[in-house]
């Protein structure tokens, strides 16, 4: 691993993998960015780290800091040769005072599962794993209300929570019923969504849509099975109210109006929750699947409902027979879709199809580049199509005052 | 009215009033603050501002400016002697940009219904009211967002979505069934509070408090009547899903229990829009009521629930036969508390007594000392005992870089 010096003006090369197995960093498919001239690390300073925490708590062994420096789908790779692991924020303020008096930048890691190269380290940035601050710090069982350490997994709140008769609220309740059902076109969809929010109000807790290729992508690669017949669109509706029989009386009530009425073509539904879950795999599996296809360019955008879906069908166009498979799934209720497009192997012809051109679209259509999965290292040089240089620039000097020396986090979110 | 210039080091006198037609500084009362080196506003700035609005859109008659000078609850007068009433950003943003050159300090103002003096100016601000920049933008029926101006007013917008099939998260539905019960002590509160969450979990839209001395003020001040006889604790809980049959239900099983249980003493249920609008009636006039004893201390504060009515007792001891009143009130959900005190007539002793004892005693609970009405003229002395000195640095360092010259309503929320 190269070891970049301050002054140096050495070259970021992020390799696109598909496999943990095959770190390579590929130079044709390399970021241009610079190192910024912020300090290197030396044996005084781990030695301090090693004083602050324990031991083991500082890691330096190359194969130890690996996982750390590769994000979890494997797009993205830094070259950090430190992990701190603080357990308390007393140490953490202990590590970064002294970063900031040695300029040393600083990659601050939850649990690595960021989809814009936001998490891993573009250089040689210290990770500060937040890992060891895991502990849940208080749960109001009248209020319902849980403080817990950032470093915390939603499983293990998910378990806190359930031995006090709560759930928290992004879990699957076991009182759920889960419905999946084919339609035959986008405006359906919509038609379905505005009667399923007056029929089903407040028990409604998800609604969530698939086109054909997602779902066949499942089918075909994954071997999953899909419940019923195959159809243009598909929806995955799911209620979670606090009384089972009200629940299903809404739910059965709602899909026996909508057959009638043919928005929905077919359907299966189920509060078993053995079937239930097996509904949200079809749907949960989708990214996975579409991967098995070869390289796969992933698009996490957030458009007005009635413009939901109009980038599959013009990306379609505009690629051709180039793409494999271009498709798009998502949460209806927040406006989020996700576009898959997926070719054989990389290549930047594609990729130079595909960009600016689906952000250029989506700022037309009122829309924000990236909906749920941040900014990250991917797309601080499109964040300008969904906000101004007015907003740009109060963010970077509220960030200039939060961190005057610019040692958290850098080369992200914001442009340079 | 005294004008102030840019040098004085005038006092300002903040004159607490429960009668408008009683307008009179009381310097015993006043609060030491020296006008800041702002502009004064010149008949040349009079007539900028007449260029980029239409003349009729600048107040300066003194009887039409002086609605603008003072709050709602008459307790704090400005000197303000201009009142800008633009209509689109545009107007906003030249006003501002001439107001930045000249130093002139500005006061926003919406509906003016503030309850800790952050809407009216202090000295000689010009208020820049959005009464006028009351345009709904957009309504997307799917989705149900509606993206409206600053200056809409609720009752406009609750029309306007009635218009569309839709409502106002804040309005009170017409679906809705609402409970008054009578409890014995503030630990069966809690306990109920606990039950009605589990049984009528995501159709229980309000859970609110009062205690005995809160709706006697309503009963024999305003002659209200009490629906159901008389207990140390009352609570009010409503329901608002999207099926009446499946709402009455859960809502006749959950009193059926709980008043075999003991938690409920005695109460009426209804769902008729009528007596749904007597029963809120009575809790909404609380606050007035209790300001027909005389004068009235008002305290909006928050606290862990299980310490949320503690600070009544406390503060009962305390002032003895010195108060008239000593009542609490508010939104259990929210841990949100309203105490109210009240004297015969303004007495600085009592203030005293209560001040700063009672921001001390919340601060120990880990509660806040402003809940849902904000810092504004009234409590930036007190702001520490909810906010550490980092934070309150951060603050300050985030306004300096978004207001570089204090223009924007000085002397409120942050202390100097």
């Amino acid at each position: 691993m190269t070891v970049m010096g301050a002054g140096e003006s050495a070259k970021y090369s992020c390799a696109r993998l598909n496999d943990i197995c095959e770190v390579v960093l590929d130079l044709d498919e390399k970021y241009n960015i610079e190192r910024k001239k912020f300090g290197v690390v030396t044996p005084t300073d781990i030695n301090y780290f090693k004083s602050v925490l324990s031991e083991d708590r500082v890691l330096t062994d190359e194969s130890e800091v690996m996982p750390f420096n590769i994000d979890w789908i494997k797009n993205c790779r830094g070259q950090s040769q430190v992990v701190l692991k603080p357990k308390t924020v007393e140490e953490v303020s202990q590590i970064l005072t002294h970063c900031n008096a040695k300029k040393l930048a600083v990659c601050p890691q939850g649990g690595n599962t960021g989809l814009v190269g936001g998490s891993v380290p573009v250089f040689d940035e210290i990770v500060l794993s937040l890992a060891l601050m895991n502990k849940i710090i208080s749960l109001d069982e009248i209020s319902g209300s849980l403080v817990c350490e950032a470093g915390c997994i939603l499983e293990n709140l998910e378990q806190h929570a359930k031995e006090h008769n709560l759930i928290m609220p992004l879990d699957l309740g076991a009182k759920g019923t889960c419905h999946i059902g084919g339609v035959n076109n986008f405006e359906d969809i919509l038609k379905l969504y505005r009667s399923a929010k007056l029929s089903l109000g407040e028990i409604l807790s998800a609604f969530e849509m698939a086109d054909a290729a997602a779902i066949d992508a499942c089918v075909s690669s994954l071997k999953l099975t899909n419940p019923i017949s195959s159809y243009p669109f598909y929806v995955l509706i799911e209620t979670h109210g606090s009384n089972e029989t009200h629940d299903s009386e809404k739910l059965g009530g709602f899909l026996e109006q909508e057959m009638a009425s043919g928005l929905i073509l077919d359907g299966t539904v189920s509060s078993d929750p053995n079937k239930i879950h097996a509904m949200w795999t079809l749907r949960e599996s989708i990214s996975t699947a579409v991967l098995l296809d070869g390289y796969v360019f992933k698009y996490d955008v957030s458009l007005p409902l009635k413009d939901y879906y109009k980038l599959v069908p013009k990306l379609k166009q505009r690629l051709g027979p180039t793409a494999r498979r271009v498709c798009g799934y998502g949460h209806i209720g927040d406006g989020n879709i996700h576009i898959n497009v997926s070719i054989p192997a990389y290549d930047k012809r594609t990729l130079e199809m595909l960009e600016p051109f689906i952000y250029e679209e989506v700022a037309k259509l009122d829309g924000s580049i990236s909906a749920e999965h941040g900014i990250g290292f991917r797309k601080p040089h499109y964040i300008h199509y969904s906000k101004d240089a007015t907003s740009l620039q109060l963010m970077k000097d509220i960030k200039q005052l939060m961190d005057p020396n610019g040692i958290l986090n850098p080369y992200k979110v914001l442009p340079d």
